[in-house]
Parts: structure tokens; sequence; C-alpha cells
């Protein structure tokens, strides 16, 4: 998500895995899987080589936070009787008159309901200030050279 | 919640920490801490001794699904930013101006609210059907000897 987020808002261009670690302060090891994972999803572009880095995928910013979570989670069995069992596994045996079963999956679902209402491209604002604490410099500004006025963030004097 | 519905659908008297073991199959050095923790919530009520055992307090039927989990799970940190942190670990950069957390509260806050429109009393039904799976022989039978009418469950001939 904050990788999506980063290559959201950097306004063009390409970034490289380092930028992103540096930035979160990430470790590059588990970016590197991350990424593996959101080139695969096709959420991300990868350019290869020694000018290469990466790029968000233009319907990326269209994609839920809900699909995000449901792509990339590996485990929504909260309790065990959701998951898949081994054969032989012994199960629950109330299971065949369960009420609670449907009451924990209501809330699951309640909870992905919530994230499927919003897009990374909603939560990739404000565009200029997550730019400016990712130390991302290269903010477009405006020909006419105007900067629209705003508060001081927290780390400015 | 298992422990809770078993005494929940037990018509009289005390339970042992054997009986439910062996009714879903799980170990008594487990349940030991589960009953431990609901004694200390005051949701079950533990008579010592020899003829002891356990047994539903009256108000624990009221008690939400909710209640029950944000009671006794200890982690609703869904991301690293909504925890405690330790003096000195590093939070995310991009935490004074993210959406993204208000999003992922807003879902875990939605699974909870779900979770509160059912109490224990009414998933400890249909309570006849979970008594017989559970093994609990001593279903109260009505005075005048009537048992309404019933679909065989799936284990009966």
């Amino acid at each position: 998500m904050r990788v999506l987020l980063y290559l959201s808002v950097r306004p063009s261009g390409l970034s490289t895995i380092q930028e992103i670690s540096d930035a979160y302060g990430i470790s590059k090891n588990h970016l590197m899987k991350v990424v593996q994972q959101l080139g695969e999803l096709g959420w991300v572009e990868t350019v290869r080589g020694r000018n290469g880095g990466l790029r968000l995928a233009e319907r990326s910013r269209a994609l839920t936070i809900g699909e995000i979570v449901r792509r990339t989670e590996k485990d929504f069995a909260i309790v065990g009787c959701f998951g898949d069992r081994a054969e032989g596994q012994q199960g629950c045996v109330i299971q065949p008159q369960c009420r609670l079963r449907g009451v924990l999956a209501a809330a699951r679902d309640a909870f992905l309901a919530e994230l499927d209402r919003h897009t990374v491209g909603e939560n990739a604002n404000p565009a200029n200030e997550l730019a400016r604490l990712l130390g991302i410099a290269s903010v477009p500004i405006p020909a006419a050279g105007f900067v629209p006025g705003r508060e001081p963030g927290p780390n400015e004097t």
C-alpha cells in the first residue's frame, strides 16, 4: 500500500526500490518482495536496466483498498473453521449448527466492504504534502510560478 | 467463545474442563488458560472442590460478540502505526498526512460493529441441537412429556 502511495504522488519518471526504502525506512529486501508481487498483479510497471525503475500502472489509481487487501493478504480465516482443512484434521463438532460462524463471516465482510469504499487515488492525497513527507523533491511547479498557499507542516518552522 | 456456548446450552449444574475438552477436542491445557481468563472477566463462575466446576454467569448471555472480542483479543493494530510505539522506534514518515490510516480504522470499527449486533445468548441456538452435537445428554424434558417435532439432524438416521 505504501509503495502504491509513493508511486502515486511521484509526479513523473521512474522510482527505484532504493528511493522507496530510504523514504519510508523499510528494508530493501522486504520491498523487493513487495514490488515483485505488485508487478505480478499488474499494479506496478517495472523498467529494467541501468536507468530502470518502477512506476504506477495507470489503472492502479482506481484500485480499491479492499481489492488490494483481498489479493495480497494470505489468510482471512479469522477462526479455524473458515480455513481449508487437511484431510483427517478434526473440524469443530458444532459446525453443522454454529451461528457464530456466520456472525464472524459477516464481520469480515463488513471490514472488506468498508475498504472497498476507498481507492488508491483518493488516498494519495494531499499529494504535495505526502510527496514532501516522502522527500520527493520534483513536485511540478505550475508554469506561472504560482504555488497555492498552505499552512506549514509539523516539521517546518 | 466456544466455552461460553458450551456453558450456555448446558441446561443446569456444573461443567468440568475435562468435559469441554472432550466435547470440542480442545487441549485441556489451553482450555485452563481460557477458563481462567473467562473467570477473571466475571463471565464464568467457578466452584472449587471435588464436585466443583464451571457455569455461565447469568449476565453473560447478554454479552455481545464484539465485547468478547475486544476484551480478549490482544492486538487490533492491523497496521504498525496503530500500535503503541516504544520510545526511539521509528514511525511511518507519512503518518501526519496519511488517509489510509483512517480508512483502516473505519474498517476495523465496521468489523467490531457487526460483532456488536449479536449476543452469546442468541448464538447459543438452536440449544438442543448444539447440546446434542456437544454430547450433553441431560437436556431437560418438558414436564408434560411433549417434545416439539423437528427435522432429524445430519448425523441422525
